[in-house]
């Protein structure tokens, strides 16, 4: 039994009543957003260990983190490595997208030491696997992918990344209108690539059923991928993006008839002025399932820096509705992250979620900033550092800073605006 | 002769020639946003070796970088590599806020290696000199603040924050709402702090001719400070920090009949959904005058992160009007900012600038992205690397993060979207 079918039957899961104490709200809150698709509980029946997550309308905005094995970067223990950094950073999922070394072990190792929600995009293992059997991505059938999103459910994956819109109409708009960047989804593009090459139909859509089958029976959450997301600016919203969406709203609502959980990938690269846009047509296309957007990037001329790139755009996303935020790392477009990377970027998109969640009205959030900004003005370092975002590079920075332990900062010294206004004023202005 | 009165005689200064090559306008169109007031040309008569920025309404968003000693950093050669880093990370203008140390040297020693804009605030130096000179901060008189600020004139600071907005009524106003970190500006909490002990009006208020006269001798800009600028979220847009904006209004206009150059400083800790609308406050209010914004910050929770949670507000505001964005580095509450925390801030602040322009339709803001995703198709690293907006930074990861050069990137390696769809669609997409 799916989460929504339990829902549906009136039943109050664990997982409900975990996600409910979490975010402060009642559990018939939960089991009606699950039952009307506008949260999702990505939870394997396989993944014992999880600590579940609501994703959703009237939730806290969740970030994932990406971590896996590449082909010039194979060892597990580093992969393992990140994911204790990306959960420490404070990463609601981690995504496991390895294609280089054991990815078999690799993900079941993950699944083990993961007690956040964990998702995959299963055709990467799919084209590896190709490659090793057959010599070359285009030889896989449509039984190897199918078979490799069964070994990766049974493994306990929480949801995966199936890129079910990319049709042989999408790819047709997509060649009459023309782009800089075609298509920047590895799945996408491979999908794509074999529908061409074979002149057939992407089997993630003509044996659709199949795949919510498979969903049903481990309660794998679909995560409808964009392979058609824009890949610089001048891409963003075109005519086969939407396409995209428009097939994914109707996959949307055939899952939701099953029982099956859905959610919605985004892009992407867009600028500021398109991405409420994008908001409201996923939500509107999709009937409100919860949308999952990566980035969006804002601009596309800062390699080195686009988890900053992301979190502007991630905080007007989330802003304008989109429940989870996939982090980009300072490594996007220049290589694999490094730890230090994935730490960067979880904490960029938790900023641009939390930014958002303060106007959304999310319970809690803006108290955060209240009880902080108190801190400040008392000059409590103790309690701001404990409740910055980021406790340990903040406790780094302050005392890299100050060697003095004065009571003020090395920005001001005696001229600190919060001791200058509390010698003069004193009681004069309330506090 | 200011710029503004060399506008009004119909004259196009070397000053305005030189800002409309860099923006790629008519100087004609400079000399009237001149004669408006909705372009300021910040070129102090001392500051010889200065090239020319232009900061306002149809010209890119503009990025200054704080730097100077601080009472526990004295050393004038840190703040002078500060300077050189700022620069070449592309700060348009540079403020030295020193109040540590020889504030006089620095200053001179700044001026003279410095050929972007630069800024000062000189009631910090009036503030340490009263330490010095009485012992304590309120002992200072109106005239050594005076002092002060022609000090700095003549030596060629091209502008200088002023808060002469902080009025007795806006105090009141202050001080019968109530604040969380009540005045976070140094120079707004000294002033404040002065004029309640005194009991008297604000002399940068009180004597405002006197300071256009100064103004007026050097062509100095005025950049009216915003000393009630919100410290955190929750006294964003309250009724003191209105009131200031209604008074800053006034003074504009004061100024611009005298042929004084004038901007106008904003917040300052904002959320997200607040951001507009300070923007086109601060527009109407202040009759179209070039606004410069600190941040917005639009969480407190972030301290090690307040490059980006500015670059997120500062994106939103040049979005909504902001014509100046004053960078915000990862020290921002924790202490003095170290070099690569100046290169960093600067770098955020550029992102957010330039995210802005590419949807204001600032001239060639746009052509930038679409060269990059060109580069990107084409897997073509040598310009994606000159073209990024911190090309050491990004050659420096690339580098690292790709030790055998190959020809992808270690995020997917062979199975590159960019390469897939090269190998297996080819020609049949238009590039």
């Amino acid at each position: 039994m799916t989460q929504i079918l339990e829902a549906k039957a009136g039943r109050i899961t664990p997982a409900m009543a975990k996600v409910a104490e979490k975010e402060g709200v009642n559990p018939e809150f939960i089991a009606e957003g699950l039952i009307n698709g506008t949260i999702a509980i990505p939870a394997n029946v396989n993944h014992t260990n999880l600590d579940p997550v609501g994703i959703g309308a009237g939730l806290k905005t969740k970030v994932n983190a990406n971590i896996g094995t590449s082909p010039q970067f194979t060892e597990i223990d580093k992969e393992l490595v990140k994911l204790k950094v990306a959960v420490e950073a404070g990463a609601d999922a981690v995504m496991d997208l390895s294609t280089g070394g054991d990815i078999d072990s690799c993900r079941k190792r993950i699944v083990k030491e993961c007690n956040v929600c964990l998702g995959t995009v299963p055709v990467y293992q799919a084209m590896v696997e190709s490659r090793v059997n057959y010599g070359n991505l285009i030889d896989m059938s449509a039984d190897d992918l199918f078979k490799v999103i069964e070994k990766q459910a049974e493994d306990g994956v929480d949801f995966v990344t199936v890129h079910c819109g990319v049709t042989t109409e999408v790819v047709q708009r997509l060649r009459r209108e023309g782009r800089i960047t075609d298509i920047v989804s590895r799945g996408g593009a491979f999908l794509a690539g074999w529908m061409l090459h074979h002149e057939r139909e992407n089997p993630l859509f003509e044996q659709y059923d199949r795949l919510l089958e498979l969903a049903l029976k481990y309660d794998v959450t679909l995560s409808l991928g964009d392979g058609l997301r824009p890949g610089c600016l001048a891409d963003a919203t075109d005519r086969s993006q939407v396409q995209e969406l428009i097939i994914l709203g109707e996959l949307v609502e055939r899952a939701w008839e099953q029982g099956v959980q859905v959610m919605v990938e985004g892009p992407g690269h867009v600028p500021l002025d398109q991405i409420q846009a994008n908001i409201i047509l996923q939500k509107r296309l999709c009937k409100g399932a919860p949308f999952y957007v990566l980035g969006p990037l804002v601009t596309d001329v800062a390699p080195g820096y686009d988890h900053i790139t992301s979190a502007i755009g991630g905080a007007l996303a989330a802003w304008a509705g989109a429940d989870f935020l996939c982090y980009v790392t300072p490594a996007e477009h220049l290589g694999l992250p490094s730890e230090q990377d994935v730490r960067e970027g979880v904490i960029a998109s938790r900023i641009a979620g939390h930014a958002a969640d303060i106007v959304k009205g999310v319970k809690g959030a803006r108290a955060w900033d209240d009880t902080m900004a108190r801190a400040r003005k008392s000059l409590d370092w103790e309690t701001q550092l404990s409740l910055a975002i980021d406790p340990v590079k903040a406790t780094a920075m302050r005392k890299e800073k100050n060697p003095g332990e004065i009571k003020e900062c090395t920005m001001c010294g005696e001229f600190c605006a919060m001791k200058v206004i509390g010698e003069y004023l004193g009681a004069n202005i309330k506090c």
